[in-house]
C-alpha cells in the first residue's frame, strides 16, 4: 500500500513518469552501483585494484541481482542505508573482487555522486520540457503579436499591450532560467571521493587522481576538495531549480485569472470526460494551471530545507544529509513534473481575442489616459497634464461618466483636434513596442544549437 | 518501484508503521467511504435518503470492493480525484441507492472530513508516544535528581545543575505540547458538509442538521459555517503539531552533544550489528538522534506550506487544497514517527555520571563564580563583587591559573573563611532547585487520568 | 538617518503608530526597567531586599534618567546588551540600593518578561482592531444578507450566494482567531526568574516565590520551571499570531479580485489626492489591500524563524535569543498594523450590488446547473442527472449556446414544467442558507462581554 | 525613537555601518534621484529632453534640497511612495525642466534601478569582506597545515586531519561563493525603463535606446524586455547571496563547538571589558560567533519571501514589490554585516594546538581504526578486516579497554609487526592529504587579480 504522494494511486498522476523512473528505489540503487563500478574501474587504471576484479564488480553492479526485501531488513538492523548493500554486493562479487569494493570511499561519496548522475538526467528532462514550452510559446507569441489585450497592474487596467507581448515576457523569463540551469550544472553536481572526512586518507596520494578518473568515467567534474560538509554547490543549483517555481507559478496564476468566468481571455484544454466538480456539472476549471500552482508551492517550499542542510557539524553530519537524501529527489520530481505540466498547459491553451477586445473596451478609453497625458504634456507641461488627466479620469470614475465626453468638455483638450483625440483614445494605437517584441522574441540562440555539452554525460 | 521516502525500501524504516497504515492509499480511500456512509446514514435519519439505500451504501463502503487500478486510470482521464470513486461506488450500490450517494456534498467536504478522521487516529498515536516518553523521562529524572552536571549557556559552562533538572526541562516542555495537542483537537478537525460553496444549497434547510448528525456519527464536531476557503482551524492545529519539532530537535541536539567523543555524558542505545560507517569500524554515532533531527527539520519545514494554504481564492481553490491533500499526511507521518523515535531514544539512553562529574571539574571552580559573587555581595556590594570576580575569573583564563588560588590571593576574599570558600567552590553545593524540581516533576495531572475524551472518536 | 522599514520616512506610514510606540527603543528600555523594579519589590516583600532600596530602584526605573548615547557606546564595548544598562541603573540608584539590583536574575529573564509586557499591550491592540473590524463586517453582512453574488470556486462561477454570506465566512474565521488570541495569551507570555540556567541558584529556596510575586505585580503568570531554553509557549502563541496573516491575506486577495476592472463588485475607499501611478492618471488601485497582502507575507514569513528559535543549545543559547529579540517586535508590529489596515479597508469598502448582479448573469444560468441536476435526480436518478447536465452544460460552453434553450431541447427536461425550469434557472432562488447565515452571524458572545480578563495586566 | 533592529541603539551595533549608509532613507532617495538624472541625460542625448533641462535636473538631484518631513506627510496622503518625491523634484527644477522629469518611466523602473545601484555597492562591500576573510584564512591554513586535530563526523571522532585542512574546506566554499557573487552581478541587477507595463509606450521606438543609454551612464546592463513582473534575475542573485548564510553559519557553528569548555581548540578574541553574563563573571562566550549564527538565520530566513515575490499578478503587482522594497535592504545589510562579522571573527581567532592534540588522543587510537583496517585488508580481505576491526573497536568501547592492547590480543593482527602497528596507531601518520591541501589552498586566481570588472560601476 503506497503512502506518499509520488506512489499513491490518487496523486501519482501528477508526476512526470520519466522523472519518477529516474528516482525510484531501483534507479537509486543502480546509481549507487554505477558509482561503485566507476570507482573500481578508475582504481584499476591506477593499479590499485586488479583489472579482473574491477570487471567482476562492473558485472555485478546490476540491481536485478540484489535482494531488495533482504536489504530492507538489514538496513533496519544496521541502522545504516548502505553497509547492507555493500555486503550483498560483496557476496555477489566473491573474493578477491569483494575485497576491492568501495576502496577509499565513504557512503556519502557514493550517495552524492549517484545523486549527481540522477540529477543530470533530471535536468535534461527539465530542459527538454522548457524547450518544448519555449517553442510553443514563441509560436504563439508570433501568432498573437498584434492581438490587443489590456495590460494590468495592481489588478487594474493600466495600458494596452498585445497578448504576444505578455507571452514574450514569459519567454524571456523562462529562457533565462533555462540558460542558468544549463550553464551551471557541471560545476554544481560533481563526483566526490574524499573518503571519511575528505582527506583521501585511505588512498594516500592517489585519492585526487582516482576522483578525477572516476569523475571522467561518469561524465562529471571532480569535486576537488571533497569535503562532506560543503554543500554550497548543490544548494546553489537547487535554489536555481526551485526558483523556476516562481516563474511557473506566475504564469499559471495569469492563466487562472485570464480563464476566470468574467475574463475569458484564454482557457485550458478541455475534453469531454474532464470533470470539474462532483456536484456542479457546468464546471470547467483551470485544473492543470491550479495543479501547477500547487506543484510550484511544493517546489518553492523545499528551498529552506536545502539552505538549512548546508549547516553541517564538523566534517560530516547525517542530520543534514538525511534531509537532502529525501528532499533532493522531491525537488527533482517537482521540477520535472511542473515543467512538463506547463508544457502541456501551453500546448493546449485556447486564446480568445474577442474576449480580450471586449475587456479592453470596458473603461471607455481610461486605459489610454497616459497617451493623452503625454501628448498634452508637450502643450501644457507634464505636471499640468498629469493633474488635468487625473482630475478628469477620477471624476468620470466617481460619477460613472464617459471619459471621451468628459475630456472634450475640458478647454485644455481643445488644443487637440477631434481626430487626434479619437486616435489617442483608441487602445489599438498605444501598444508601444508590443508587436515588435512579440515578433522578435526567441531563445534558441542562448543554447547554441540546442545542445548542452556540459550535460552530455 | 517506490519513489518517495515513505515507500522506498531505503527510508521506509524511518517512519512509524502504525502511522503509515493510517495514511496509505487504501486507508485514505476507506476514510472517504466512511464519510460517505455516515453522510447517507445521517440523511436517512432525516428522511432524505431511504433507510435501505443508506444501508446498502454502508455495506459497499469497503475498499476491498474497489478496483484501484481502474480508479487510477479514470482519475487521470477525469482529472478529478473523486468523481471516478463515486462512479465505482455507484456501480457497486446499484440503483436506487446509487442515486443517494454524496447527496448535498462536494468532494472537498468528503476529503476534509476524512482527513479529520485520519488525523484523530494520528494524534492518538502521537499522544501515546509522548506519554511513553514522558513516563520514561520522569523515571529517569527521579533517578538522576542529584546527578550533578555542568549547566551550559552559549556553549560555555555556566552553573552546576543536575541531569534530572535538565530532564525536567524536557518534560515540562513536552508536557505542554501534549496538553495543547489533546485540548485543541476537537475544535480543529471537524466534519464539513457545506456543499459546493458552503451554502448547503443542495440540502436547503436540512444542511446544518445533516452536518451535525454526520459529525456525531463520526465522533467529530460539526464545522458550522462549512465554507471551503476557511482553513484557520486546521492550520492552527498543524502549526502546533509542527512546533513539537522544535522541542524534539532541541532534545536530540542536546543528546548529540552529550554523546560527543569529548563529552560522553550520555550515549544512545547500541547493539552489535549497528554500523556507524562503511569505512570507520569504530564509529558509534548518535544515529537515532541525528535522524530525529532530520525528521524534525522536515516537520518544521512543512509549516510555511500550511500557512500559505490558508490563502484560497473566493469560495474554493484547489491550488491550496492540492497542497494540503499531500502535505497533511506528511506532517502526520513526521509527527508520529518523530515522537516514536524520541521515545525509543529515551528508552535506550545510557547515562554516564562519571563523565558528567569529570566535565564539571574542568574549570577548577569557575563554574561557581556566581556563588562566590553572591556571597561576597553581602560584604562589599553586588557591583564591586561582580567586578572583582570578573577580574579574577578572566585573569585565570587568560593566564591559565588555578581559580581557587587566585581567589585566595585577593584580600577581599579574606573576609570569607577557608572553609566557606572551599564550600562555595564545590559545584555540588550550588545546584539550586535542581534536585527538588527533578524529583517533583510530573505531567499526568494535566491529562486527567490519561484519557483524552475529545479524541474518543 | 533611518535604515529599516519601521523607521524610514518612506515606509513608516505602513505601521500602526500605537504599536510602534510599544516597541521603540525607549519603550523596550522602560519595559526592562519595569521588570527590574517589580523584581526588587517582590524581593522586598520577602525581606531579600530592604524596602527602601526597592523604593529607590522603582524611582530610578525611568528611561528619561538614562543616557542612551552612552549606553550605545558601552553596549558595543561590552558586547552585551544589558550589563551597561545595569551599570547606569546602579549609578542612578547609588549604594546600597545598587547592590540589590537584578538580584537572582539573568539578562534573559528580564528581556523575556519585558517582551511579555510589550506583547500584552500589542495583543490588546490587535484585539481592538479585530473587534472594530468584526463589528463593521457584521453590520455589512446584515446589510448585504440578500445581495446576490456569484460564488466562485477554482476561479469559475460555482453557485449563487449572497455577499453577506461571503462576509460571514470572513467573520467566522476572524472571530476564531480573536478567540484563540485572547484565550491563549496568559499561559504563553509569562514572567521568568530562573537565573542563569533556571535553577534559581542565586535565590535558593526563595526563587519560585520571588517569581510568583514578581509575576503578580506585572499581571503575568509565573513561568514555573523558568528554563531559558524552553520557548514552546511563546513560539506557540506567535505562530497563532502569524497565522492571522493567512486569513487577512485571503480577505485582501478577495477584495483585490472583486475590485478588478472587469469585476467591480467592491472598491476600496478613494479620496481625491490618492494616486495610483506616476504615469497613469486613471489608476485607482486597491493599494491598501495590496499593502495588506504585503504585510501578511512579511508576517507569515517570520514564522519559520520562530520555529527555528526553539532550538537552543543546552541551558541557554544567544544564537536563538538574538533572533527572537529582533523578530518578536517585528511580528508584533506586523500583526498590529495588518489588523489596523484590514479595519480601515473594511470601514471604507464600497459595495456595488449592480456589478454583482451583472456578473451573476454572465453564464446564462450555468451557475445553477446543480439546482437543475438536484431536481432532476428525483426523476431520473442522480447519476443520470449529473451526466445529462454535464453533457448539456459542456456543450453550451463549447458551442457558445444559451443554456436555457439547450435544456429545453432535451426530452428528459420535459418532465419539469416551464415555470419550474424558469424558477430553477434564477440564481436568486438558489442561495441556500446564505441569507440566514449572513443575518445571524455574530461574534461578541465568544468574548463574554467584550472584556478579556486574562489580558487585564 | 527608533523601532527596528537597524535603528535601535540596542542592536544597531550588529550591522556594518558602511552598508547601513548605503541603504538609509537618504541614500535611497539619492539613488532614486540619480536614476532620474541619468534618465533625463540619456533622453537629452537622443533629443527627447532639452540639454539644459537635463542639466537642471542633474543639479537638483540632491537629497539635501528635499524636505523629508513634508515628503513623509504627502506620501501618507497620496498613498504612493514616489509621486510626492516627483512633485518636490518638479518644484525644485521649475518649468520647463520639470516637464521632462520621469519621461517614459514608471515608479518601479526608478526603484528597481536604484536598488541595482545600491546593491552594487553592497556587493562590493561583501566581496571586500570575503577577500579579507579569505586572506586571513589562507594565512592561518598555512600556519596550521600540520597542526593535527580530530576530524569528526556525526559528532564522533572519525579520522585525524589538520586544522589547516579544516580551514581549507572553509576557504574552498567561501571562494566559490565569492566567485558566484562576482560573476553573476551584472546580469542580475540591471537598469529598467519599460514604463507602465514594459511596452515603452510613452517613448515609442526610443524606449529601448533610452534604457541602454541610461544603463550605460549608471554602469549597469539594460533590462532588455523591461517587464515589471519578471523578477527572476534579482531573485536568483539574492538567493545566492542568502546562501552564503549557510556557509557562514556552518563556520560559526564549528567555532562555537571548538570553543566549548570541554573542547577548547579555538577561542574568539577577548578583551577586558567584554562581558559574557550579567550574573556569571567567568563567562567567555563565543558571542561574535553566536551573533553571526543569528544574522545568518535572519539572512536565510528572508529567502522564501524573495521566492514568493516572484509571483506577480499580470504586468505589475505592488503586493510583491512592497515586500521586496523592504526586504532587499535587509538582505543587503545582513549579508554585508555577516561577512564583516566573519572577517572579525577570523582575524581575532586564537588557536590552541595543545587542546587539539589532547582531544585527538582521547580514544586511544580508535580514531585510526580505518588505517589499521586498510592495512589488514591487503592481508585478509576488506570484508574480514572491517569485521575484525568492528568487533575489536566496539568491544573496547563497551568494556572501556585500551584499543592497542585489544588489537595485539587478536591473532590476525600478529601479521603486522609491533612497529607497524604502533605507527598505524599514531594519528599524526594518517592525516592523508591534509597538509598538502592546507599548504596549497588559495583563492585569488579565481578573481583575476582581485578586480571585479563587472562591478566597476
Amino acid at each position: 500500500m503506497a503512502v506518499g504522494m509520488f506512489d499513491s494511486f490518487i496523486t501519482r498522476g501528477w508526476f512526470d513518469p520519466e522523472a519518477a523512473a529516474l528516482w525510484n528505489e531501483t534507479a537509486t540503487l543502480q546509481a549507487w552501483l554505477d558509482v561503485e563500478a566507476a570507482l573500481a574501474a578508475a582504481e584499476a587504471e591506477l593499479g590499485l585494484v586488479p583489472q579482473d576484479c574491477a570487471e567482476i564488480i562492473a558485472t555485478k553492479a546490476r540491481t536485478e541481482l540484489f535482494d531488495l526485501a533482504d536489504l530492507e531488513k538489514r538496513i533496519a538492523t544496521a541502522q545504516h542505508p548502505f553497509v547492507p548493500v555493500l555486503a550483498q554486493f560483496a557476496a555477489l562479487c566473491g573474493e578477491p573482487a569483494a575485497g576491492f569494493l568501495h576502496l577509499g570511499a565513504t557512503t556519502q561519496n557514493i550517495f552524492d555522486t549517484a545523486a549527481s548522475l540522477q540529477m543530470r538526467s533530471t535536468v535534461k528532462l527539465v530542459l527538454d520540457h522548457l524547450d518544448e514550452t519555449l517553442d510553443a510559446l514563441c509560436a504563439l507569441a508570433g501568432r498573437h503579436a498584434d492581438t490587443v489585450q489590456a495590460g494590468r497592474t495592481h489588478g487594474q487596467h493600466a495600458l494596452p499591450m498585445t497578448f504576444g507581448f505578455k507571452l514574450a515576457g514569459w519567454i524571456d523569463e523562462l529562457g533565462r532560467h533555462r540558460a542558468r540551469l544549463a550553464e551551471r550544472f557541471s560545476e554544481s553536481f560533481v563526483a566526490s571521493l574524499g573518503g571519511a572526512i575528505g582527506t583521501h586518507a585511505a588512498l594516500a596520494k592517489d585519492g585526487a587522481e582516482v576522483e578525477r578518473r572516476m569523475a571522467a568515467r561518469l561524465g562529471l567534474q571532480p569535486a576537488g576538495l571533497a569535503i562532506r560538509s560543503s554543500y554550497d554547490r548543490v544548494a546553489d543549483y537547487l535554489s536555481s531549480l526551485c526558483l523556476i517555481a516562481g516563474t511557473l507559478e506566475k504564469i499559471a496564476g495569469d492563466i487562472v485569472f485570464m480563464q476566470r468566468t468574467e475574463i475569458g481571455e484564454v482557457s485550458e484544454s478541455f475534453h469531454l470526460g474532464k470533470v470539474g466538480s462532483s456536484t456542479m456539472p457546468q464546471k470547467r476549471n483551470p485544473s492543470t494551471a491550479l495543479k501547477l500552482v500547487s506543484l510550484c508551492r511544493l517546489l518553492r517550499g523545499r528551498l529552506p530545507l536545502i539552505a538549512e542542510a548546508m549547516l553541517r557539524m564538523d566534517e560530516g553530519d547525517s542530520s543534514a544529509t538525511n534531509v537532502t537524501d529525501v528532499t533532493v529527489p522531491e525537488i527533482a520530481l517537482f521540477a520535472a513534473s511542473a515543467t512538463a505540466m506547463l508544457r502541456d498547459l501551453v500546448l493546449g491553451l485556447n486564446v480568445h481575442p474577442d474576449a480580450m477586445a471586449r475587456n479592453l473596451d470596458l473603461t471607455g478609453g481610461l486605459i489610454v489616459s497616459e497617451a493623452i497625458m503625454m501628448t498634452l504634456s508637450a502643450e501644457i507641461g507634464r505636471h499640468a497634464a498629469h493633474r488635468l488627466l487625473y482630475d478628469v479620469a477620477q471624476a468620470v470614475q466617481s460619477e460613472n461618466m464617459p471619459f471621451a465626453k468628459a475630456l472634450r468638455d475640458r478647454p485644455e483638450l481643445h488644443r487637440l483636434s477631434a481626430e487626434t483625440l479619437d486616435a489617442l483614445l483608441d487602445p489599438q494605437g498605444y501598444t508601444g513596442a508590443s508587436g515588435t517584441v512579440a515578433r522578435s522574441i526567441g531563445w534558441r540562440g542562448e543554447v547554441q544549437g540546442g545542445s548542452d555539452p556540459d550535460l552530455a554525460g
